[in-house]
């Protein structure tokens, strides 16, 4: 089965490729990897999850926002890949950052709302080495904020 | 015109690459990919910009610490490159931290100082990935740090 | 010497590779580069330095923390490539994340812990270029994560 058509049966909808928040491009090519820049929680052209992990936001929130992270990097992968998924060769790495305040310590939990969309969506290709910080600022306030670097198939 | 003529037109002049502050290189090149460390915003052997975002620092100073950054990755950039900045065929991905006081949220207008004078360098070779994330904490107290990972030219 | 048995003549020994700590590889190659997933402070599957500098532990302690990040990031690249370190061509970036107190300075010194195992492990193939940045909160209360990108032999 095609990559996006398993997304689909799971239920969910590679949206639009979500635009920079400023001067700089969502993605970019060099030689088969892709890096892409921070994705955040947007959803259909809103922050969805504001606020902070241990205060504002409970560890289910965070995990839905990474997920959503990870769902918004998928469309920046297919973009990067001429549309097709099925051209992402591996997902390499994931950087996970964590809006949180003092003493939160849920930083895997929240994370692998990323991960293990990654997985199910590709599979052996989707699985990747991860990092997991907690900061203390986020633009926009977003919940959770993702950088993915995958390496595609090489160009013809 | 040669990248540092148009640079030199614009007003700015490339530093001597600033050393390491430790028992580390400013940049590796693995590949046609370099990667820099972490660079700040020195000028002339000192901190430019030291202190908080949202506290200390306004918003236009932090713009002018990460301009000053990314002239200093440009530094990088140019030794990596053997003393040609033509030989930069991307700037790739831009990771920026910005030290800043709890619930500050203008993390991009801040990075903007980085991003626009790489595209104003260097063009479309210029536009990159980038991530934004707030930091609580900064080695030497610096307002901003960027990390640059570049593709240059194949060696001959 | 091969580089492990240099490790054992300073003390060393490479630890089992650790395992992650949920739904994510060790770390994951693409071409030549390896990208290992952020590597903590486990020493015989306990949490050996937990709390933040700056506060609950020295700079020397935070030094410590930082060198057994580095041998367990050295135990993902020998499993990288296949169990022989040698095969290991150059450390690329190391970037450094140090759990600290607000104020805290000293990041670059606690860093040295893990450059100055690279180094002496490797030699010149151990220069790295590398990011230090403190955190405010860190997953499982580490006092210092690492991440690592290296370049190993090409595959025959």
């Amino acid at each position: 089965m095609k990559i996006e058509e398993r997304l689909n049966e799971m239920g969910w909808v590679v949206p639009a490729a979500p635009g920079a928040v400023a001067a700089y491009l969502p993605w970019v090519r060099s030689g088969n990897l892709v890096f892409t820049s921070g994705q955040l929680p947007w959803r259909e052209g809103r922050m969805a999850h504001a606020g902070r992990l241990g205060a504002e936001l409970t560890v289910e929130q965070g995990y839905e926002a990474a997920r959503l992270c990870a769902l918004n990097a998928i469309a920046q992968l297919k973009a990067a890949a001429g549309g097709d998924l099925d051209k992402v060769r591996r997902i390499v790495r994931v950087e996970g950052y964590v809006h949180c305040a003092p003493g939160f310590r849920g930083h895997p939990q929240v994370l692998n709302g990323a991960s293990e969309l990654f997985n199910a969506a590709f599979g052996v290709r989707g699985e990747h080495a991860r990092l997991a910080i907690g900061v203390s600022d986020m633009p926009l306030d977003a919940a959770v904020q993702i950088t993915v670097t995958a390496e595609l198939d090489p160009e013809p």
